[in-house]
């Protein structure tokens, strides 16, 4: 169950007392010339002689530096093509670019190998960054302008991990299977964003490749789902399975760990208390996410939830008030691009598009919760991990282990099953409707949700055919 | 050129001194039961003993009877699904039902041989229909609760029509390869609606198949592009080509025949003017939807325009008044589904979806437009006939014969260039930009058309390749 590593969405706060910038930085970059245990050699992702991390024997900041030379120029030369309508056949362009370190009339010199920059769909991905609304210059700003910084926390998968310095955009390094994937979804993808604006599904930015040295590396950009402002006091990555899922005593030894379904259900017996506006809407959007995902035949994504506890926070500010500390203590929020931020609340709100009249400068884009205990949270979620069904078939003899062990938990089943599964925990388990008026009354939440006709329990669609012996 | 056939966008007024309900019904239905010429053998369109029509052998009468018990079934059992997103695979959906005579438990008894009824894409087509503002229940009772008119003006393509009584749809049978081309447009078109909704290809409302005596009747349910509420005193079928598109000495006989471009040309030298905002929003909305259309190498659509000459009109009311034959001659509009009359106007300015608030009663739906010599003109366009590309293989032959008699003007083309061209003809022959300051000034029309970036000329998005020796 190697989703650790794809949980690395932000820099996490392992580091109590310096700012999230700096820490993210001293995680990330700084410590590739350092020595840390947390780094070994897993799937691509190494280490080279003086400690830097390298992928597919590319060295991490000629990788950056391609990255950054790459995004500049496919955005660039794309704003020089007029804007259009999507086609169905833009979604199998590839367009490809040759950076000689010498440099070319269409490329600047560089201080890396000679590489080849590979832009996948690039009229599809402008559209779903225009529908984002995350424009070309920000994008171009974000990504190239300022220095990526490497996350450390990359777990299991093998993946590399960038955050964008102004903590917005994700780069992810994706296998080729995913990447293939994630090209036969995007008409479906499309179709999703057009009906269901509320998605909790990864934003995706962009598809690239960097061929060099013989290899390709592929990534993927994607939205920051935790944003480094907010400081996460409890971090879950949830599938609705029960086996084993559980955070590793490794995972618990961090300051901030990425804890699963079980903990959950032993911290959380009572779940994460909403407001009946925002339930409904959360609940609608998991169920047409899950049904695009079943559709796809795609398994063993997870919910993120990351919870801000504002009661503790505002502890931890007398505290650091106190000591003088609190002004490193939590940054504010980069202004410019702050509407992209809110994607909690404004995916469930569906005002994904910049507008976020009811969201208030103290929910900072997070969903208003309470525990049964009365203490207010933030939350933040979103689904992750969802190119990596093609791993299915290698996982199917796992599963029939896990299958006699405990029957109807599994992670690994059938989609439907899936689906189902996922949505029922967390509509039962993890989120619960509580009356408006039990809510916390000093903070009144106004959420004014269309009442979108659009979704039954996915068990109704058809779509869906587990079996009752199985459940 | 066999395009006559699909201009019969609703009953023609050939008949001068009766309500055009009472005409459609005469020139349709009433007609099947007498022996005019005008009725043969055509394709699959016949005549049996008694005068009536047929289809593949089958009578109209029994067709319209399946037809309506088919639908009345699909879309009753439609609204017992729960609704939800339109995934991918739902285009390639195909539900089935029996009708034996003797009726089932899920089907009436009814006096025709058993049939078949088969609906194609249902979920997608409803969320076609829910778009185009079309609820489920008018639906049903336009096109099942009243008869539905047969139209004799069926041309030369062996299709055959039926229009609703509310003269709100238009049926027609199309071919096998027809219906499977559809069927494979229907993400592209999907992907078009929901990124240009000032769009003139035609409204596809549904899919159908009657299958009877071993035989497949394949038919699609359309929007009627020209309102027998308003009279059109001209009709025009243009492609942009000039060779041989001259309406024939037989189609000249009619009351109302349909031209062809290069009558226009004679007729209207100096075009028709827009208002800058209408001209520029129906450019766009052109030059758009030719972009679809290249690139599903879809070519030999044609622009039908009807137009409505308000001064004769007004002519026509006054003798009309004057020997009381009036009330007869202008039908009011049907009022119910009545926004779904504003193609043409609602088309341009982008608000399809029933709010119609920039069009008055004076325009009926129409694009007011003028003439040089100030002549005050309602105009009705769509874009027709954009199934048949696969004819163009059987074409070849003839279009290299075209092609050594009239180098660039064949209507038979690649497809870009047959988008270019048509574009061209309709932006630059057919409407021209008038100053908004010459318009007719006791009707201002405000358009304030969404300025939207997404359309540069068809030649400019790299999809164009035609060769300059050819033009």
């Amino acid at each position: 169950m190697a989703t650790a590593g794809t949980v690395s969405s932000g820099p996490t706060s392992s580091s109590g007392s310096t700012g999230n910038r700096k820490m993210a930085s001293s995680e990330g970059v700084g410590s590739s010339s350092s020595s840390q245990t947390i780094k070994k050699t897993i799937g691509h992702r190494g280490l080279d002689p003086t400690g830097e991390t390298t992928y597919k024997k590319t060295t991490s900041s000629a990788l950056k530096g391609a990255i950054q030379l790459g995004i500049t120029h496919t955005v660039g030369s794309l704003s020089h093509k007029p804007e259009r309508d999507v086609l169905m056949q833009d979604f199998e362009v590839v367009e490809s670019i040759f950076f000689p370190s010498e440099g070319s009339n269409l490329t600047p010199a560089h201080h890396y190998s000679d590489f080849r920059f590979k832009t996948y769909a690039p009229i599809a991905f402008r559209y779903f960054r225009e529908m984002f609304g995350i424009r070309p210059d920000d994008y171009l700003y974000s990504l190239c302008n300022e220095e990526l910084i490497e996350l450390s926390n990359s777990g299991a998968s093998g993946s590399l991990f960038y955050v964008s310095s102004d903590d917005e955009f994700i780069i992810k390094t994706v296998q080729h299977k995913e990447a293939e994937f994630l090209q036969k979804l995007l008409p479906g993808y499309f179709m999703n964003l057009n009906q269901n604006k509320r998605t909790l599904l990864p934003k995706f930015y962009g598809l690239y490749c960097v061929q060099a040295g013989g290899k390709n590396i592929r990534i993927a950009v994607m939205n920051n789902l935790l944003p480094c402002a907010v400081r996460m006091h409890l971090k879950y990555d949830m599938k609705g399975s029960t086996y084993k899922r559980r955070a590793s005593a490794k995972e618990r030894e961090k300051e901030v760990p990425t804890f699963k379904d079980l903990d959950f259900i032993q911290d959380l017996p009572d779940g994460l208390l909403l407001d009946p506006d925002n339930y409904n809407a959360l609940s609608k959007t998991i169920q047409r996410d899950c049904l695009l995902l079943q559709s796809f035949k795609i398994m063993d994504y997870s919910m993120l939830v990351g919870i801000h506890n504002l009661e503790q926070a505002a502890r931890e500010r007398a505290g650091e008030e106190a000591t003088g500390a609190a002004d490193q203590k939590r940054p504010a929020p980069p202004q410019g691009q702050k509407s992209l931020y809110c994607t909690a609340i404004e995916a469930i709100q569906g005002n994904a598009h910049g507008t976020r009249a009811l969201d208030t400068e103290d929910q900072m884009g997070g969903i208003p919760a309470r525990t049964a205990k009365g203490e207010r949270m933030l939350v933040y979620i979103g689904i992750i991990d969802i190119l990596q069904s093609y791993r299915f078939a290698k996982k199917i003899e796992h599963s029939w282990k896990a299958l006699v062990h405990d029957g109807d938990t599994v992670s690994v089943h059938r989609p439907g099953f899936y689906a189902d599964r996922f949505q029922k925990f967390m509509c039962n388990t993890v989120f619960k409707k509580i009356p408006r008026k039990h809510f916390w009354c000093y903070s009144v939440v106004f959420v004014s949700p269309e009442h979108y006709p659009r979704s039954p329990p996915i068990s109704d669609l058809g779509l869906v055919t587990t079996s009752p012996s199985v459940r």
